[in-house]
């Protein structure tokens, strides 16, 4: 596995490190990173519990993050990276960000916007799929059987 | 028209005000409101624009807005008035939201969730659509026409 400093790994690696913070927080962990120019911009992980907001998705709160940093609502130069598959929400906001490139982690085999619609994201934007997958199903597996041992 | 205190048409007229509101402060004239138990609980408009944000559609916000006023993210006893019909984003957000029902005005041709998937709304949501789409064109339109004008 490739992980120098500019890598997709690289930069993937600092999303899963969002996604152990929303984990450690009792929410769905899933995180997201915004790079631009090599440098990130933004950082996020998915809060819908302690915001009580199903919009607090990690990519929408990352995606206001790295707009608000930037001064301006497109991100034509950015890439995001995202421990799980977008979901329809999510891939429309992708979509109005114009955002340069998608690097997501793990498949949602439920409610990915691959099975709403693959032409749901910008046609510009490139997208790469399936990145330290297994690294990410780890963390959502062990949230998923404590949350089961709680109830 | 029926234009009752309670009736989708009493409500739509809100969301107007709202879409108005936008037109006035130059976003793409778009209004939203949440009622619960007849009651609004959340108003807002489109303010893509003012916050540099392409995530803060006026559903958007409006949902966000009702969840804190409710203490819960889920709206399964509300309805949202909108007088355009939700993008892919916001239709994926109205998903999560479990809304109960969903009125919009005017058909998005372009954008609109129907153009991507019709079938991204929670089944259980029940939608109806075009009420008022007329009063919502006539803003629409002339924002755009004020917009070339300005170009």
């Amino acid at each position: 596995m490739e992980l120098t400093v500019y890598s997709d790994e690289h930069y993937m690696k600092e999303a899963l490190k969002q996604a152990q913070m929303a984990f450690d927080q009792d929410e769905i962990p899933v995180g997201a990173i915004v790079v631009c120019q090599k440098t990130i911009i933004a950082r996020a992980y998915n809060q819908t519990e302690m915001l009580n907001d199903v919009t607090a998705h990690a990519e929408m709160l990352a995606i206001t993050s790295a707009a608000n940093y930037l001064g301006g609502k497109y991100l034509k130069d950015c890439t995001l990276y995202i421990t799980m598959e977008p979901c329809g929400m999510c891939a429309g906001a992708l979509f109005w960000s114009q955002i340069n490139k998608i690097v997501y982690a793990l498949p949602d085999e439920k409610r990915g916007f691959t099975k709403i619609n693959p032409a749901m994201i910008h046609p510009k934007t490139e997208v790469r799929a399936g990145l330290m997958a297994s690294e990410s199903k780890q963390l959502i597996d062990a949230f998923f059987t404590n949350a089961r041992r709680k109830n």
